[in-house]
């Protein structure tokens, strides 16, 4: 019988995963939903190479577990089957948040190795009709080992990055973690619904770019998903808003004063962040 | 002898313009520059039917002019040559703001027919080793004729842009453009340069996704092209910029009052506002 990688959660993140994974080394892929339909879904297009509903079966014979559930509902899963999962199992997850996962993992016994992650990748859309076997090429893949990791998990959990596609695996702590996500990512989420929240939206269509709609199209957000997510995260969150707010105001104090030398110089100091991390991010994919 | 349209600027757009118009009804595409290397290019890569650093021999002979330069570009250009161009031509210009050019265009005789216009297209990039022929597919191309603009001037126009592969043309006034741009493309360009502003912009990298890469793509921008664009319309931008404050402040409210009822309306409220929009676009588009 080959190994198993079960993943719970048959969503954008869940399917994608169970689409990239499929052919890995010698695993087979268990998808697994608690929904009908998600799963007639899955099995039709092949997204895993299995699908069940059966999830204390799934993860008592899995040798891997990716928990692709909300971050309360992996709080939840974790609780509920803390003695369900296979001795010397690897179980990860791939939720925004890690501070919170990690804390809700310590139920687990110690014959069981979780080890966060954080796949940086994602579209505004769920479910798994919109699941990409492509989701994660080019993605950064965040992992948060600690001391107690095995070695021999963490490497798995990389080669699987790899296979998925991802650019590189970044290990941090969940700490570190949740307080640069809340700049690189929930903040990008926040701005996306400012924008999309000013009184002029609906009256300005016909008038937008792609800048527009690079900066909003992520607003048509997962609502409960990311009401968990940023709750979760919200003092981290907000301090990064706050530095935001002060760029924000630098340049309009510059744009109201009138000065435009001053608005130039500000505007190539901006510009040249931008232009070596671009060069940054060249050199690392060449 | 085939009539003419006399694209002045090979930069980015003035470049994309040329080859997007090339084959359009029975006009050659004339190249103005005054930079002989990328004269040079845009001979070598058919830019253009035909390129000339002559601008007054080129816009003397032309039928459309297309002015592709940066704002004071434009508006030198209009007062130097005020009478060189064909009488009966149309004159147009694809700058970003447009109340500050439509009255330097005053200065022209009336037998031209200057129609402001702006294709609401581009990249981070400059230049016409960057310019492309598909750049306005799927764009909207806004102009803004007056009441004494010739029908048959603004009906060639709306053929161009149709050619060149808008996916519609959107009239509007100057001063209407001007107030919808700050929102819909300046406030994107000072939202991007403000998260790169971030302290943290470099410990961070390794740790951005799709939604970082989509808000900050616009912040490596053309520092002269932007200051001139910013300071033309700082007032209207300025406004927007409160606007959006104002909205990001709401969302740290309710982030720091730890309701996530409140949260969870909050953002079901805005990310409905862009499912909307992107359900008209995609209406539109059908």
């Amino acid at each position: 019988m080959s190994k198993q990688i079960a993943i719970v959660g048959l969503g954008l993140i869940g399917g994608s995963i169970a689409m990239a994974l499929q052919g890995f080394e010698d695993y087979e892929i268990v998808g697994v939903d608690v929904s009908q339909p998600t799963l007639r879904f899955a099995a039709e297009h092949h997204v895993a190479d299995r699908v069940t509903d059966d999830a204390a079966g799934a993860i008592a014979q899995a040798e891997v577990v990716f928990l692709c559930l909300h971050p309360q509902g992996i709080v939840d899963f974790l609780q509920r089957h803390r003695d369900g999962f296979k001795p010397g199992a690897l179980v990860t997850d791939v939720c925004g948040v890690k501070t919170a996962i990690v804390r809700a993992a310590r139920v687990l016994p110690p014959e069981v190795d979780f080890i966060g992650g954080h796949p940086m990748a994602g579209t505004e859309f769920s479910g798994v009709q919109n699941a990409l076997k492509d989701m994660f090429r080019g993605a950064h893949y965040i992992m948060v080992p600690d001391e107690s990791s095995d070695p021999d998990k963490v490497a798995l959990l990389e080669r699987m990055a790899v296979y998925m596609g991802c650019r590189d695996v970044v290990r941090t702590t969940p700490e570190q973690h949740d307080a640069i996500i809340a700049y690189t990512s929930q903040m990008m989420h926040v701005i996306a619904v400012s924008v999309c929240d000013d009184p002029k939206l609906f009256e300005f269509m016909g008038f937008e770019g792609d800048s527009f709609r690079g900066c909003t199209r992520v607003a048509a957000l997962d609502v409960p998903l990311w009401t968990q997510l940023f709750s979760l995260n919200a003092p981290q969150l907000d301090q990064a808003l706050e530095r935001l707010e002060q760029n924000i105001n630098a340049y309009r104090q510059v744009l109201r004063s009138g000065d435009r030398k001053a608005l130039a110089e500000k505007l190539e100091w901006s510009a040249s962040r931008k232009r070596q991390m671009n060069r940054h991010e060249q050199e690392v994919q060449a």
